[in-house]
């Protein structure tokens, strides 16, 4: 019997991602779909590619609670929290693709979005869904905090340089690089075509909120503090993130060793791939797919290593996620409707 | 058992997207390719989204064959016949990419492609591929001509006008507009970035190659000759074709009559999306799948007809039909690894 | 002594350009600019390429016209008549690069802009301003209709095909293609960045608002009356048109006998260059220029005329032409301050 | 009189560019272009943006040489030594768009660029073109090594922080993000549409030839010695980089201490913009311009200093400069022909 999901919140970019990939997922009977603002409008009015191929309207919250075994939202920061509630008092399983369950430190939720957890006692059962590090705990999750999309392509990137040692935790710098579906389907001077065409600049210098919860977990990998330096850039494309990550090397560690590393650490997982020496990683090959390709560098005269980690914000930072968090809490195999190659043009 | 199937010029963006396409598809398995070019090479080696999805090296021609039921080739123009050849004698089903089996009259090969065909006998077998309006010869090809991007857009976008005699033969104009993979893999001074970037322009002004293509099939339609005039632009995006095509209406025919005739006409067709009247087809919603969407207006102050026909170039335009034709050929439903939802940014 | 000039509506695109070519104008002092949305703010908070290159902020729309001798205005429909009034009875030369002096008929106007001049008595003092048609009306002028982006490129690009009847009036066709900033500076689910990158459509299928001007000048030209077929689209560039005109060719004309009248038709226009037989015209060359590229083909085996014709929609195609009037106004050489050349990439 | 100038090597893009401004500088004649590819073709054939604007031919290197006071080269490396010493002995100025001027130390040179400096005497009269930093040196020179694009973005970005010791010269991290004109005109697949729109990675890691340029000045600026790693990135747009450029505070120095020295550094530089604090530099601002504009930040919970310098890599990182350096050299004021505002779409 297949599983039953709904979306809330589908009329965003990461929403009809979800619907997308439910869709064409073969253990999967995507239910209902709602919108605060679409209600009643069909889904493919919004987005005509689905036309003749899902003839879904947006309905209320309830209902696709209602509905669903499975529940994915994606919602602005501080809308979660009672949707969550009453999947978990249901016994429905609830994946949140917005920030408002990543955060383990109420504190730090507060200071970063300008407002409280209300139901603390509903985050005790939250589980941060990168689904590389966390799959144990995701597998028994009723509820899951999604990634962000800046943090998955770092946190992956990092985690065997870290848990091995081989960086000095207090010279990370992360050098980021996002498309324009990172920022959303709402109307924006910095996403109007004739302005962000042709142009390219950082954005938030030192004050995004992905930054508490990429440091999260580094301390975690670390298992001490770890503070870094995060610059996102808006690149002039749709989709993608590459993350140049600088760090210094601790000691006389060989680029050969550091890549046996990453190699033997994502031996098992089947959408990280550590590319062979030599190759830098590109957004362009993992484009529409789940894969994050990551390549390692030494700056040899500076003793440090750089680390190139891409993914498609879309999929991997977001909706692919998602769903592969669905797939481990459902006891299916983690790629199952996943496994999209990333067309190379 | 499933189809096995092999693809000779593989190297090219044709033969890549063959591969994506025939790697997810359910019932084929992908044995063999073939690269003049890039003989002994690993396919991920040329393109880095299929590393550790595909461990396949290009091969010889001849070993392509004798793996596969089924061979696609994409070649230049003049290569294909001895291959067809070879497969047609070993009784297996030969799907050529290129143009080489697709005009009926040897003579207009000859003066469009500047060379002969050789085996004349060969080309008496050979069925022209437009899987909507050929379907029961393509079921019992064994040599199929696959349509070039162009006559595909244009030719589902006529088909219903032409077959009810709808508009004048004579005043037919088709303008089309193509992304950059249209020109293919080679290195020309008309797809190096700068150039292309940010540019706009026509090429080939009333002397494109895929002219007498397109004019042999609406004769066909009308079943009386049809001389068009048509316009290929360059876009600067990687895929995708609009073919806004213009035509006088014969009588006093209504919109919604027009709308009713082309809805019935491809009822039946999986992927043939005739919009809803007040709808304009946009690539983007077709791009990375096999729809051809069309949408249909009327200028009503000089009484024209104008029909938008939409496909993605790579996909319906080149692999995608051509794996619609495979799965025509072996009985399999013609959607079959062809559903793929096209991703709406 | 510096010509005084003020730039009403100057925080759209087309009030942007504009600033842009007067502050390099040898003869001209930018004296004032205005927005209704952003008075009080500095120009280069909205524009920052004008940081420390210009000091204006934006003032009242009636210290503009204080201080200029020379108004350009460039707001939506229906707002220009009070300043133009304004300035006409100063004695002041106003120039509106709005739709509001465009169109000779009144009854035309309400039609396709909903709304009715006011101010008739008014209205027979505007000239169109189309440079190279109307320059003796256009030096006496002091209210100028400066002509559409679109049409610009159109009746550039047929002038001398009517005027020697060299085509069949009944069978002209427009498709023209438009980058993003013909949209203006409004945020418009059309260009959001996500939604517009990698696509292509076309748009208001004839029921464009540039149709009815089109076929007054056409008509002007040809002393009937000349309906047209036209198609805008929408490129996913930021500047630049291209229109790709089509008509029936009446007589036996070569098209080397075509070329030599349009290089004579345009031998003494500085903006209008006839290219070469055998090239064909791209944006690409015009861009950030006020040059209108026009080559010319013939599609021989249906006798039709092919004109392709290209500007930049904001030059040319706006401000550009706007300050090429000015300059006649003025008794300058019209090329004075617009002999930028396009970059070529 | 008007200053001769001439252009070796005017086939490439930074030689295109050349042509353009020298075209547009109102004291300056340009005399004659070459191109060992091209000699005997018109310029406009290659770059149609100047047909009916130049009517100039390539021809051959000496008869640039002869015609010219001032002759810029724009070359592969390894090809301006016998050109410079030819002007120089014939007593012309000699600005060198390429690398064989730049670095102080051979043995570097020979290092990174795989050939000797032939002409040992000749290199003791070179001066580093960085117009900012050796006004002084480059009015009396009569051989201009002309910077590259990455290093004037970063030397720009650093030079006040470095000689006010702001910083810890051991952690400086440059982060750079070029346009795909800095590849230049020649196809290579990474420049190839489809494969670089779209597209975005670093490349070079660690190996780019700009890294010797970059430390031999910012350990001119120290007066010690500094190591940097830098990393180039590859953006799918035409023009225009961005460095991010990261580096730890010594001290406690407040943003507003750093604003002012920068602001202080540059009041008198007509050509670098140290942006107000709270706004971020922006390609977009500066492309088709030969500004540099800076913006500061500090990332205070690590104590680090983000420096963000934008400049068109084609103009201030190339053709631009050279010009600006022409005008130091012949006593004009160093803006003549070079206050182009960036068009802001």
């Amino acid at each position: 019997m297949k599983i039953k999901a709904g979306v809330i919140g589908a009329s965003g970019y990461a929403g009809c991602e979800l619907v997308r990939l439910l869709l064409q997922h073969p253990d999967v009977e995507l239910m209902a779909i709602s919108s605060h603002q679409y209600t009643g409008t069909y889904f493919y009015d919004l987005y005509p590619s689905f036309y003749q191929v899902c003839d879904l309207k947006f309905v209320e919250n309830e209902e696709v609670i209602a509905q669903s075994d499975v529940i994915f939202a994606s919602l602005p920061a501080g809308y979660s929290e009672p949707l969550a509630r009453a999947c978990f008092d249901a016994g429905k399983k609830f994946i949140d693709l917005g920030a408002d369950f990543r955060l383990d430190d109420k504190d730090v939720y507060q200071q970063w979005y300008g407002q409280a957890y209300e139901d603390l006692e509903l985050h005790k059962h939250q589980v941060y869904g990168l689904s590389e590090w966390h799959a144990d705990q995701i597998k028994d999750a009723q509820i899951i905090g999604n990634p962000g999309c800046f943090p998955t392509s770092i946190e992956l990137g990092l985690y065997p340089a870290i848990t091995n040692q081989y960086i000095d935790l207090k010279t990370i710098i992360l050098d980021s690089k996002s498309g324009t579906t990172g920022a959303g389907k709402s109307l924006t001077e910095n996403t109007h075509f004739p302005r962000t065409n042709e142009a390219f600049a950082p954005y938030k210098v030192g004050a995004h909120r992905h930054t508490p919860e990429i440091e999260q977990l580094l301390s975690e990998f670390a298992q001490e503090e770890v503070k870094v330096t995060f610059t996102p850039h808006l690149l002039p494309i749709n989709r993608g993130i590459v993350s140049t990550i600088y760090a210094n090397l601790k000691a006389d560690v060989s680029l050969e060793d550091i890549h046996a590393t990453y190699t033997k650490a994502y031996a098992n997982q089947p959408f990280v791939r550590v590319l062979p020496l030599g190759k830098i990683a590109d957004l362009k090959f993992v484009k529409m797919s789940n894969y994050c390709d990551i390549s390692l560098h030494i700056d040899a005269h500076t003793n440090r290593l750089i680390i190139v980690s891409c993914i498609d914000n879309m999929v991997k930072g977001a909706a692919g996620q998602a769903v592969q968090n669905m797939n481990l809490m459902f006891g299916l195999d983690q790629s199952t409707g996943l496994l999209q190659i990333a067309p190379s043009f």
